[in-house]
């Protein structure tokens, strides 16, 4: 086979990949994605989908404006996508309940707690809006920006709006290896070689094996989240639920998607039974009529975690137009549009937010920020 | 335990039966839905669910308007579920395309085309909505108006629905017997004997145990049609479409839905390999390329025909209190909210239109209609 | 359709159903099994298949001979059926061990001690046949006789035996009435009518809907047991453990197979959450590590359960010819051979045990027994 | 993380691993196993496991006896893994009909005739074996040394007897490259190095990449093989039926698998439309009733092909200690006990048959054969 020549080579064809496609595809260049399996048939199907730039302030810490900036992305990208693909990729407005069972975690919440756009809600009002909610709740922080989508569906209607513009996607394609030649990028996979003058790593977890094959020391650590999800059988849920970092999210199909574990440095693709017996007992803490429901599925995904908790999105410090876009954590569906467009940015030659490029550099120093968790 | 007092108990947790359930329990009558298996998860979770008042127009004869107010009931329903349960049941707009390959199927779109919403496209007007089209197709009638929903979801939402209005659903609930004592009905059931003062027999194919039971002749078939899913790994599709009674409807979550045959008294609920067979060559037929999608899945569903095509909607001729819907054919999904409308004009007497009471009542002369298929 | 005619007609394809059909049409029976879905779906699929005679001996009482015969009628059955059909239904040779956590409860296995065939372990020879135990063990009565089969496959392969000796299997076929007219009873169905001289009903939990139509008062629970299942990922389980009523059971294919709750009179077909969680905390229990095995599916069945925990074997009191078989609570599996040979003897006219006549016979005097938990 | 290490690390859990894991664990050598994924999850799960020496001996040219070794060492092998791990791996015997329908495919199975254990049988004979063979079938060469086994069961208890003799299994394990230093060889993986004196690479049509990392142009081509299984609803199967590289093969639970497409250099891991229904079609044409059965699943898997058919299974021309063992095409279930052993001798020093060592190796001259197909 000939070579296949593009601008943009992405790696990786998760929400993250597809998002850099989208923003690519729609200002001309010419884009290609290999993916090794299904379009975001890893961590991205496996997320429950909620953009979360409140209610992950904490972690967010003084980078909260990019969080936030992707959230509102998300509603233009809402009715751009379903204009130009006809799909719907089941944005669920209603927003979010922070449980709090105590003074204390009502004291952590603070910083949450004045946003503008959060409310405090009492035991009272809190079950007025979720009635099943478990009577030890003390109260909870509103969050109504904080609304879920499903990601695969977002992701695979980023990836048809891609192609639209003229992507290419390339499925069930493993890179074996990436290298320059002069100015040009040479991609070899078992299918063939595929030319590029940019190459973007947006492979998650699976990063690992670009850094190093690329000269870098970084590394990706997978924190493992195991799910599971039930029918509802009562009372429809109008609001995801959050506590202690696990979640109950309702779907469309009346399914409640309830997670996840934080399992470090675990690379099965597998729940195990301790992961379901803990989301189960979480579960319960927040509706304790969880318990009587039937089951439907489990399953997990693998969260790329860095060193600091910050995501890689930025240029190798030494091979230029080759750039990475990985380690986004728990937060990939929330962060892939502003990820996507400020790829875009770097390649394209747009500015790009000062805060945002040293945060995110890839090489940045592993003693100016405080770690992730 | 003691028995328990409705004003209606409907047999059936169809979209049919949900239907009724919703429209009944927003007049606040008192409701029950006993289903023997989980709501909405036999033929109702087997339909592709599109709304084809006009593309089943030879179908409906002079019944067209009650099929026409149906598919503009959902336009209502759509929102006021969405305002009511936070579930969006996945109306997809859009529209169909029926394929013509011939003078003579053109011929026989007649009557549809002129229908002041039925548009006719050319070859080439066709492959501009949809370029994946055989170049075997001549042109196709554009049914705009024909969009198509999610079934099982739309089912549970009237569901819940229902539920938030007082409904109470019995999963799992399969019923042993109806009787009547006075004026009232009981309802005798493994898990124990509910009274109404009023039953819905809305079981589908499933109905003919109760026409038994309850001395009357009448029969349904079942109608197996088989399905199966792919992956479009292409460009999104935004319309449907249809020919010589196969289709392929595009999901959200970019799957297509193809089907369905049409095996007449086949009782079994799993596909066969002839059936999978004939559904794939019929949806290569229309979209060539089909052939090299990945299949994901395959099911089958058992259609409640009845011996002149049109569904039974009414009272029993002899026991006051006692109605039927079902043998809505190919068309339960579409015939749903008028069935539940009509059912709850019936019970609570509001005036239903006189040719629509004539044609789908139960004991109606068999030689009055021409025969459905 | 013409009505078909037959010897005997069963109604349920489940083990006991499958087993009745294969006594009965190797003595040149023309019998037909007619199962409402597939041959062994429901209950016969969610079991375990430990042929538990001596774990389950409090449970038998006097009556453990009747389970005995069935346990050694497998071993014949095995060899038979391989020979017939060439299918091997999976007998796993190894047995059990009954897992004693303190004196109390070793005390309580003394009558099962006390059998010929089962041995006591003391901890370290518990942990020689089976290391993974928890070292809160105290020991284990050894069952080398209670070995497991894989029901499914056993069921199977006893209608297809049955096939091969003429029998005939009609699937999705639900019985809707059975009536008696001078000697014949007919058999109604959806699917036409069949006559017979003799009917077995053996529709387990399905049962009570028949015992109210044949004019009886008799009724079966449902005793739903959830299960889940996962990958061994350690050394080979060579036996299958239990304790307190759960057990963890090897199969071929490397799952183990850990079950189960007991849930009265809950009729749905799917498993809790609740009850993955007792399931997955009894299993750790028995064996810790099997909290870091990957889940591979969840599922539940309907255990048929009597006043007393007694089946009924027998003749209807009044309808000669009409028999039942049901109500083998969680000892279907293992029952199920001496089930189709007593049959077979009450049909044919060989004699059967008098005490066994008496414990399982339809009518028998409800305050003779003392009823099974 | 410290370094393991091993006398011989095995990138690769397939049957190929998995078996010469067996057979050098056996003799005391510290072994582990490194795979990507699960033990036996990718190609080895989508096998038949036809014992084919004879069916495929056309393919095998001079190599029958490397084949018939192989199908040997399986009588051996089912015995003594049943009785160390207590896993039956579903050895059924009856052998397989390879069918013929003219005389011309008569004539092409000439050279399999003439061995000895090998039977012609005329139709009439044919369908004493198997009645529900299609009356076109003219006759069938009857191959009764041509078992077949459950793959994944023989896969896994081949793992689980090597982790009996002390081997480690890490599954969810990439490598990332394999390099040597001095005399031993540094394996990295995302979760820590192993060290080990040899390594065997059986990484199936993965391979490629290692082929690349170690200074290699091999390359393995994926043949991608598409089935499907149905219920087998007649009279059980006794025999496996093969014609024109399609085949029918019955399991234990009542499954009729049947494959299998030949897709030339598809990656993709999942079935086609257009392979189902060529696989239903071929099917068809040996059992006509096979199209009424009902579909249960439908799967595809990677079959590595060399430019000449023949595995490579040796050392690297230049690297010592380092082996190669994939490339088994069609034939790697087969193949296995063979290949487990020849690697052993390789690595143990244990002579090792001369015609094979050259045949294998995986330097030899592309010109020497004539290509496998």
């Amino acid at each position: 086979m000939e070579s296949k020549q593009f601008d943009v080579v992405i790696v990786g064809g998760g929400i993250i990949g597809s998002s850099i496609a989208y923003y690519l595809a729609k200002e001309n260049r010419k884009v290609a994605i290999l993916e090794a399996d299904k379009i975001g048939g890893k961590s991205t199907s496996a997320a429950a989908g909620m953009l979360g730039a409140h209610s992950e302030y904490k972690e967010f810490k003084h980078l909260y404006p990019f969080a936030r900036s992707s959230q509102l992305l998300y509603k233009q990208l809402y009715e751009e996508i379903r204009e130009l693909t006809a799909i719907d990729f089941e944005k669920r407005n209603g927003g979010l309940l922070k449980l709090v069972y105590s003074e204390n975690e009502k004291k952590e919440l603070e910083s949450i707690l004045s946003l503008s756009s959060v409310e405090w809600l009492d035991n009272k009002e809190a079950r007025k809006r979720v009635p099943q909610l478990s009577k030890e709740v003390m109260g909870a922080a509103y969050l109504q920006e904080d609304v879920h989508i499903t990601p695969l569906i977002a992701c695979n209607s980023l990836s048809k709006g891609a192609q639209l513009f003229g992507a290419e996607i390339y499925e069930y394609t493993r890179v074996l290896a990436v290298s320059k030649t002069g100015m040009e990028y040479s991609i070899k996979t078992a299918q063939g070689t595929f030319l590029a003058k940019n190459v973007v790593i947006a492979s998650g977890v699976w990063s690992n094996y670009f850094f190093q094959q690329l000269g870098l020391s970084h590394e990706i650590i997978p924190v493992k989240g195991e799910c599971v999800a039930a029918i509802n059988e009562g009372a429809p849920l109008r609001y995801a639920v959050f506590h202690d970092q696990f979640y109950i999210v309702p779907r469309n199909n009346n399914e409640l998607i309830i997670g996840a574990t934080k399992k470090w440095n675990d690379w099965s693709e597998n729940p195990s039974l301790d992961g379901l017996e803990e989301v189960i007992q979480k579960a319960k803490k927040m509706i304790p009529e969880v318990g009587e429901m039937k089951w439907t599925r489990a399953w997990a995904g693998l969260r790329p975690q860095t060193y600091d908790g910050h995501p890689y999105i930025g240029e190798h410090p030494e091979m230029k137009g080759l750039y990475f876009a990985t380690g986004h954590q728990r937060n990939g569906i929330l962060l892939a549009p502003a990820t996507g467009k400020m790829i875009r940015d770097l390649i394209i030659g747009t500015p790009v937010e000062k805060e945002w490029l040293d945060a995110f550099k890839v090489e940045r120093n592993i003693f100016a920020y405080g770690g992730g968790k």
